[in-house]
This record gives C-alpha cells, structure tokens and sequence, in this order.
C-alpha cells in the first residue's frame, strides 16, 4: 500500500502523467535553467504550482532575478590560476565552495526520497546545506543519511538546521535539542515568515513530521471574525527580538538570523548575538513588494562591518549570481527552488549534477573575471555606468 | 416585465452568455487580481470594456499600476503586535481600517442589487464608502440599506457622498441637502471629470437616478460647429475654485476635494476650506498622461503640511499597495474597480470577501515591515536605490 | 480607362482585397489610433507598408512614441475657461489652433483624391496645411482646391509649401516661384532627408507631378561601383548651408527650415535667415538613430531664444503630445501619417473628422491642465521625478 | 562520396529541408537584420543553435544590442560632402572603411566554401578580415584565395590572422610562424575564451584543421572527479600576462590584443607591447554577466589614451552601430555572425552584398550626421539626456 491512495493517474502542470524520476541525466541539461524546465514533467501539478509560486502578484520573485540580471561584470582576462580554488572557512568550518542547500520545505513533493536524496547529493559534492523544519524526513533521518554518505563517499560538508520558532518556547527548545543531539553544526532561525497564509494542503504522505505534536494556529477565513490576523494568536505570538535573545541563551551552536533585509534589523542581529545573517526575501514567497536581497547586500555588509559572516539567497540561479553576491558582500548564497527541480528529475543523481553545474559556471565566472580565490572577488568586478 | 426587453442572450467580453452572480466564492480566489479576471465572465461586454477601460490609449491606467509597483518594502522581523491594530480617525470619525470604497458610477452595470449590495458589504466589513452622484440606486435607498445592515449586524462605518457640480447651482445644492437628510457624513467634491468625453450609451434599466431633471450639457459632435469644447456650456459653465468656496458657505458636512494632484491646487484646496484632499487620477479615466497619484503623493504632503487629511485612489489592489501610499503620506485609501469585480462575482458576500483579502493583505504586509499601528508606517520602509 | 491596368484584385497587408474609401465614418472611431487600425483595410499591402515603416530596424518610430509617451502631466483643477481658445498668430498669420497637416509624399497612395481631399479637409477644419514637393497631385491644384474650399465653407487657413533642393538650381527656383504664384504664404524647406534609401517603387497612377522634367540621382546598387555613397552625385551635390544663404535672398516668402534636431544647427539656420524651425526627425524615416524631437525640443527653443517660432513633429497622435509639445517649447505641432489613415478610411471626411478628435483631445487637455489659451501652456504641466 | 554519410535530409531549425546558397541575392533582403531572418533557411538546425547561442542565459547577446540601441545621435543637416570618404590607416594599414570581418570559427557551417568563399567576397569589397584559429579551411588556404580574389578583381584589403594560444608554446609558435609566411599582415591574440564549456559537437567535414596534431584540454564531466575546472590543466595551463611577453619577442607582426574590455586590463596590455586592442566580450559568447563592449569603450579609450588603435565587436548590425563605436573611441568595428548569415544565403555575392548593405548605411548616417571623414565622428554626435 503507497501513501497515495488514489487510483486516478496524477497529473503534471502540463497535464500529462507525472513522470519518475530518471536514473540519468537528460540530454540537453546544461544549466539549473534546464532542470526548471525538465522538472515540470516530474511533479504534481498543484506541488508544482506551489514550489514555482512567490506571494501575490510574483513580484518579488521577478524582482529577484531582474535584480541580479542588471548587474553586469567586467572581465580581467589571463589571470595565474595555478593555485585557483573556492574553498572558504564560514564560523569556523570548512567549506569546499561558497554555495550551500537553502532549508526548502517538503523535499518529497519533488521525490519520494526527499531530503535523503538530497542530502547525499550534497555530500558527495562537499555542498554545505541547512535542513528544514519544515522536512518531509525527521531531522535525525536526515542527519543519519549525511552520515553514511559521508562515509561511503569520503567527502563530507557542513549540515545546518533550520530553525521555525513554535507558539510553545519549549516545543522550540526541544527541536533545538533534537538539532545538537543528531550532530547538526549551526542554527539558521527563520524571522520573516512567521505570519503568513498559506492555501496549500499538503498531499498525503507530505508531513512536516518534525512539528508532530506541535500544534500551528491558522487564520479561520470567517469574514464575520472580529479579527483577521492583527487580535488572533497568529500575531500575538509570534516571535520577537527577545526571542532571539532567549535562543542564543539556549545553545552553543552558531546561531545564523535568516531573513533579514534591512541594515538596521541587521545591526540588531548582531547586537543579540547572531554569529551570522542570511540577508533573503524568502524566495519572494512572504512579502510580494519586498526588496531584492542583491540590492540591499551592500547597505547590510556596511551596516554590519567586515567581520560578520553574511550570506544571501532567493534568485541564485546560476555561477554568476554567485559572483555577483560574493562582490557585493557575501560570504556565501543559498539556493532554493533548484534544488527540487534537480530533486524531481533525477533524485541524488540529479542534483548531484547541478551543483556540478553550477560550481563549474562559478569556477569559470571567477577565471573570466581574473579571481583566483573566493577573497580576490571584490565591488571592482561590477561594472557601474559612468 | 424587465429592464431588459430584448430577448437575444446578454454576452460577455469573451462571448460567453453572461453568468449570473454567484452565492457562494468560487475557487481559487484568493486576490483582488483574481476578481478582475473572475468578473469578466459575469459581466455585459460593452459594461466590462467600460469599466475596464482608461481614457484614450490607457496609458494612465498601466502607470498607475507600474508606479506602485516601483516602490519597493524593506521589511522589518520580529515586531512586537501585541497591541496591533489598524484603527484611525478621520474627519472626527472612527475607521477600522484605511481603505474606503471609492465612488464608482452604476454599480448595476455589474449586479441588479448595485449599489445596495456593495453599502451592506462595507458595513459587513466595517469599510467607509464614497457614494457617487452617479450612482444607479437613488443616494436615499443606498443610506436606508446602509443603516439596516449596520443594525442588522451591529457592524458600521462612515457612509460619504461624492458631489459632482450641476450646471444649475440649485440643482448642485439639492443633491447636497438631500445628502444631509439622508444622513451622509461628508461630501467628496470632485473636481478632475467636469469636462469629458463620454461614448458609453448606458444599458436599459441603469441611469443616473440622482440626477433625474438635471439636465448635462453634452458635445454635439457636428463637426462643423464654431465651437468644439471651448465656447461651449461644457467649458463656459465648468466649475472653478470659486464653487468651492461657495459650497464652502453651504454645507457643515466636512468638505473632501477630490482628483488634486498637484501640490499647487493642493494648498488652494486647503485654503479655501476643503478639509481632506483625495489624490486622485480618477482611476485613468481622464487625463491620459496625467501622472500617478503615488508619484506626486509626497510633493503634495509636503505641500499641505502634516495636519490635512490626505486620501489616495487610482490604482490600489492589494495591501502592500495601501502600505505604500501610507508611508508616502496618505491617511488611507479608495479602491475603485474592484468593488464592481467582486459585486459582479458574488454581490454582497463576493465584495465583502474582497474587502477581508484586502485587509488580511494589508495587515501581513505591516505585520512584515514591524508596523504594529498606522501611525508607525513611514517613509523609511520605502527602499531606494543607492 | 483608368490609372491601373492590372485586373488582379489588388490586396492590402491583410491579404484582403482593399476596400474603398467610406462615405461616412465607421463605428468605433474615438482616436486617431483608430483610424490607424481601420487604415490598414482600405490600404494596398506595398503603399501601407511603406507608409507605416521606419528606416532600417524602425527603432527612432518607436522612440518617437517612447519619447512622448514619457512625459507626464500634472493637471490642474477648475480653470476659468470661460474665455478659452486655442488661437495663435505665425509667422504672421492667424491660426485657429497650433496643427498643422505636415508635409507628406503622394497622398493618392491612401486615396484616390490624395491632397485635394486633405486640403479640402484641411480648410473645413481651419487647419493649416504643408504641401509636400513630392505630391501626387500639382502644387497649383492642390491650391485651387484650398481656394475653392475656403469659399464654399467660409473657413480657411494658411497653406505653405515644403520644398526639396534639387540638383538643378534653376529648378529649384522654379518651383519657389511657382509656389509664390500659386499663393502659398511660407516655404518650409527640408534638410533631413536630402540623402536616403528609398526601394519603394510608386505604383502607377502615383508620381511626383511636381518634379516633371527634373532629374533625381539614384544609387545604382552596383556592388562593384568604385562608389557607393560617398564620391556620387548624391553625396557631392547635396544641399549645403549655402543654399539657405542662396535661397534666402531668392525668396520673400517666410522660410522655415525643417528637419533639425541640434541646437548648434538650430542657431545656424536662425542666423542664415530662417524664419522658423520645424525640429523633426522625419517621422523617424531617415536615421534610426536619431534623437526624438520631444526629447531635444527644449534644448533647441534654449539655442535659439524665445522668439523664433518653433514647430515639431514626428509621433503626434494625440491632444496630450500637443500639449506637450508646447509645454517644452514649441509653438505648434505638424501630424504626418495620421493624415493618411483618416483619408484612406474616409477621404475628405475621414481627415476633417481626425482633425475634429485631435481638438477636441487638445481642448481637454487643455481644460485638465487648466490652460485657458495657449500662452499659458509652460514647462510647469510637466511632472518630472524628484 | 560526401563528408555527411547520412542519407536523412537534413533540416534547418525550423524543421524544413536546408536550402543550398543561393546564387542571387533574394528579394527582400535590404539590411543585415534581413540576412539573418533568411539564413535559418539554409543552415542546419544544431549548427544555427550554435551559430545564434550566446552563453547560459544568453544575456550578454542581448545586452550588446540593447547597449547599441540606447544610444542616440544628433544629426547635422547640409553638410559639406564634396570630399567625403571612409579611408583609414591602422597599423600602418590602409583599410577602405573602417569594418573588418571578425574570426568566426568553421565559416563551413554555413556553407560549404566556408572561409574561401568568404575572404573572396572581403576582397572584391576592398573589407580587411581576421582569420580564425578555428577556420575549416587551412590559413594557408584562405590567404591562397585571398590573393587570387585581389589579383583578379584588382581589389584587396589587410588579412590578419586570429590566434588561440595552444597547451604546449611550440604549437601556438607554429601557428605564429605559419600565419607569417602565409602573407597575414597581423596577429590577433584573442584572451577572452581560453576557457570556455562547449556543448556543440562539430557535424562531419568540419574541423579545425590548423589545429591537426595539437592536442586539446577538456573537462571529462564525471560529477565525482576531485576538480571541476580549478585545479584541472584547464586552468593550470590557462594562458597568462606572460604569454603576450613572450609572443611579442617571438614576431615581428603587429600584435592585438582581442578580448579586452576592462580599462585596467588594456592598460596592461599596452604596456606589454600590444600594437591595438579589441574590446569585445566574444559576441556574448563567453560569460553571460559581462559588460557590453560599447558600454565601456570610452573608458578603455581614456584608460590608453587618443593613439594606440581600438577595435570593437559584438552587437555591430547596422551602420549606425558602426559610428556610434567611432564616436566613442573606437578606430574601426569587426562583424561576427553576419558573415554566416549572408554566407548561408548567398556565399561569395551574399557576403559581398552584407558588406555594401553595411557600407551604403555607414556612409548614409555619416551624411546625416554631418561627417564627411571618420575623423569628424566624435562624441558631440551622441544625444545625451540633459
């Protein structure tokens, strides 16, 4: 018996059968670009819809990728890459290259495997990555699959959590707890999606089976409600800065603020002792006119000095994009949605192969523009009109 | 016997015979936009084109939109809400919220019950509402319908009369008495449609019903006449700022101008009495390159000073739009259009359902940028380029 | 027997066989957009496209728009309008509002009646009219019919005549005399397109009557020509600034000078005797590149003063480009193709029925803007960013 | 027997048979952009994809045309043509107008006769061309048919060789020393491709035949390798700031640097006995963030100062693009993928004709700028906003 109890054949965004997963790369993948493409075939047309979704109007989602396409490079030609690598040290531990899995919620409904599947994928291709709360494997499944991936293979990364706080301080506590015991490496708290609507329900056998237990409040949708949202516990209580404050009493783990977008939200991180900030609009899912992380990056690595570990996402589709955050301030990027388009079409194997993508498009990005190291890439690279 | 005595089917713009109001929400709405696109299927075909439409080449109506959606958020984390609301004070009157029904003519042209299907949803809704002179219920039915709903539910809110002046200044101090008896809270004189061209022949069974036995001049459209516009009733008798001042004298209802949007008549209107301003390109059906009231919403701020009443209209669809014209110096806004998509769906329940989107938008979006109250919505959420 | 000997049906750029000219305006027609779109069925498919194209990739045509397009107004409220009107006095002569009908080559190309039905348009409209050298109908018919119509209608305006240098001298000055026998009162002469491309072969029935018996210079086309442009007659023998010089003394008659766009060339043309400037790119007809008229017209009234007499044109389709125009410096506006759709729709009543919706826009325009008379039409209309 | 063993038809990208060159110039075909609609006839699918790539996203290809296409120019009328020409020296060098052919690999993409039918049509249109590295005819063969075409057309034009810098230097000097005996007057050392993914793989009968015997460095694509790009020969051996010391002592021949487009850069080069400059970014060919050469050539042309010769490609369409080059700094423009368009169409006579297109529009907007030798294109031609 399977998790899908229905007999009518499921259907993709196209309206053809859902596609398997492959067991081998498709011809004419060349780029994360394709597997977006590709990936359409091998998803459920309302997952589908839902993973491809920003808030709203989609502006913010546009605005992400208009953002980094202006920004344009100027090349140094015939630079000495005798000694050329990405490798970067990020609150203490080694990172191969500056690009890492954003938490995205529900690997499985891109692949039945999941976030084991992904997260094999980031192991054999040394790729940091930060699991969700929202993870269709518990936590302590995923840490265990990194294990042994780490072990078969002999290369190994990083593994963050993702952190949601919970109306209950001490159901967060005991994820936390549940963090540290399974061997996760830093904390990545979310703050910009605490309050949000959300019209998707979850297909069977999808479960954010971390929060079991853990009840969530919901707007009702009664119009005759005497509140909406600002009155009813959604708003009420949701997190604050002091939470931040009470966290980082709570664990020894490095604790990384992610979503933050403005300089002085980002002084504040800091201030309450954020070891480092992921500077994000979510993906463009929370607040549709929100501004694009890429245009805030450099107000935020000023505000904050040159010290603090700043990392980026929402948009990151390609090894210029990371350049280009690297230039402007970062430390490193995130990506997101990619990864269950690389996910849906061919499990491990597939995303495997776009982070093989992407890192070669960076390695090339930085020999184009005469980078022989990760610290060579400076403001100096993007070009400005006179 | 109807209003409509043909017999042929009524079609819609996509030639489809036109289906009536629904009584419950269809699926998949979830935004304004989808109103808009829901409502073209229950919608006459030349009432659809009509209210869709801008003036000319419809440039006004596509900037007043690409403004808004320039204006980018910097959202601020982990605000305290547990004191948030969106109460204000306006003119002495309490509103729940900022966002007003905007006069819209001949609400029949999308739903036999008009106009008194939209008053009872924004009492529902606790939403102030700006009758229009052109309304297609007499201004006396739509007040009655208004207090029964108000007792009805014991919800209310500020019902307004928008004036448009009359060739004939006793026929323009009737509809002002009559307003009075009936109860209106404030007149909205509007100032920016005295003078246009109008092609739209009403259907059957839809009328300017205020206005019975007040005859409006018209263009002859010969083209042989000595005069086209200038030399004409239409331009000899157009009102001027010294109606203002005479209505000034007639009236204690507190006095709204409408359709200002630069900061020169701005500080007239202010001088001669008017006690609110609304900035207004009349939807883009007026003036074809006339700028957008968001470009020009700051200028007149500052213009009037901090104390004046500002309202804004022509373009707002969804909660971020009403945070933006905020933080730019509004007190709160009008929507115009939706309310006619949102009636033509569902009546009364479909613009009531619009009203709780609408709110439910604007209160994540404050919730977003750490706006607990109105009053802390400001020019610093606005993000600028560098 | 007539002007075309085919029997074929001839097609227009529908693949539809044309259809005639109309005796009455049809349905639909509120803008000279309209009778754009209507055009295109009553055009032959080669004559259409050549009257619609832009030279090479028609990227000036599209600024030309842009251009306009860009500018936003700011309107001004109740205006005492009840002295308004559009006259102004040119070089002398009256007008009764600031259009004229622009120069353009071989109106049989849109009707069979070409310049004899525009002039008659022309003159029911009181409207002045620029006469191309390239008509298809002799300069001293088309001023008997100007004559005849003034009569017959009692309303007339001024009528110039637009001349190109050719090879010959003496031939030019034989159509400057004939244009002064004729009674045309100014002579615009052309600077702009002296050397272009033109692979439009007329049909039959069309020729520049005018130039009989004068020999024009052709590029062969010959790839293996020791001369391509430069070294030909076409490039040797091209119209200097000493032919305004030589013109200027051979002449009485107002000389305006059209086709610039710098203001070094504005000032020259002022100080070799020009009367007025047309500031034109030749409906973006000659360089793709070149700047749009609106967008160096104010520079070209600062080079030149305030007192020489400026006209532009290129992209005029409606009664905001006009007010445009003047608010940046001009003192009327020339439209070019639209006489051509409004005739080839409905001849002489189609032009004069055109004219009437361009006034009337102008009129309204004026009216929002709260300009009585054009005087009043200043930069301060203009909304430019702060 | 024929290079392509398949009996299969083969189809272009528009799925129908692939048209043989022509033998005439077909109808229509008025401007380079023309070349390009009618080459998709005749070229096979996967080499048309490749002709018309540009990398990843393909923003870079877009940027160089949009970067061309902003810029506007400001017309001179009537000037003084009598002496007008388009002659310059470069290097040394005569050259009839200031447009050379680019190196474009495998011209038998597009036509059989590839870089032979190609170079006969450079010098019946006295147009200097670059040689490829990559070409399918052999150098030595091209500069054969070079001299035969000139001899028997009593025309000629400079012949350069473009030159990739091979893994082992005795390869890269016996291309150098074979270009040198061949007759070619130049060295363009290009530096912006050395390390590049391609995807394409040459059909049968093309190959790059100067290349025989010269091994190439490629990435093997396996995910699981211990290097991506860095690390790799590819890099290790990629070529350096060194190697233009060392090619300078090993030839005689004026020595260009191509692929420049930072202005630091072309100072380095210059300062390492570059001879002329090319900026280019590879047609948009090689990294899809970079700057468009247009965009930062009057940098690099402050950066070296008014004498050493500057060279620009990508993007160059229509004559305009060729004088806005000129106005900004550079001395002459290279055109790439319009010599395959016009080759496919028509061989010899279509490249020919491409070129007098490319000519007669040069020469027609210097005419309308008021430019009667290259030496007046200057950038008071350009229109800036004020």
């Amino acid at each position: 018996m399977t998790d899908t109890p229905s007999a009518a054949p499921v259907l993709n965004a196209l309206g053809q059968a859902v596609q398997p997963a492959l067991s081998r790369i498709p011809s004419g993948i060349g780029a994360l670009a394709d597997y977006a493409r590709q990936a359409r075939h091998h998803i459920e047309a309302h997952a589908w819809a839902h993973i491809e979704s920003g808030c709203d109007q989609a502006q913010a989602l546009a605005h992400n990728r208009q953002a980094l396409d202006r920004i344009r490079l100027l090349p140094e030609p015939l630079p000495d890459l005798s000694q050329a690598h990405t490798h970067l040290q990020l609150l203490g531990q080694a990172f191969d290259w500056p690009v890492l899995l954003a938490p995205v919620a529900y690997h499985r409904l891109a692949h039945p495997e999941g976030e084991i599947a992904s997260v094999r994928a980031a192991m054999a291709m040394r790729t940091g990555m930060v699991v969700s709360t929202l993870s269709s494997y518990t936590l302590e499944e995923i840490a265990q699959a990194a294990n042994a991936a780490s072990q078969e293979l002999g290369r190994t990364a990083p593994l963050w959590f993702q952190l949601y706080s919970q109306p209950d301080r001490q159901h967060t506590l005991s994820l936390v707890r549940r963090a540290e015991a399974a061997g996760y490496q830093a904390l990545v708290w979310t703050v910009d999606a605490n309050i949000k609507r959300s019209g998707y329900p979850l297909p069977p056998g999808v479960e954010a089976v971390n929060l079991r237990g853990m009840p969530q409040p919901q707007q009702t949708g009664d119009l005759m409600d005497d509140h909406i949202l600002f009155g009813t516990p959604l708003a009420t209580g949701a997190p604050r800065w002091s939470d931040l404050e009470w966290l980082r009493t709570h664990t020894h783990l490095p604790l990384i603020v992610k979503g933050i977008l403005s300089p002085r939200a980002a002084r504040q991180a800091a201030a309450l002792g954020a070891d480092a900030i992921v500077v994000s609009n979510h993906g463009g899912r929370v607040l549709d006119a929100a501004v694009s992380p890429i245009d805030v990056l450099a107000d935020v690595r000023q505000a904050v000095g040159p010290q603090l570990p700043l990392l980026l996402d929402s948009g990151i589709r390609q090894g210029t994009d990371v350049l280009k955050a690297l230039a402007l301030g970062a430390n490193a990027v995130l990506i997101g949605r990619p990864q269950l388009h690389s996910l849906a079409v061919a499990g491990t194997l597939g995303t495997a192969h776009m982070l093989y993508l992407l890192r070669s498009e960076l390695e090339l990005a930085m020999a184009q523009t005469g980078c022989a190291q990760l610290r060579q890439i400076g403001a100096d690279l993007l070009w400005q009109p006179r």
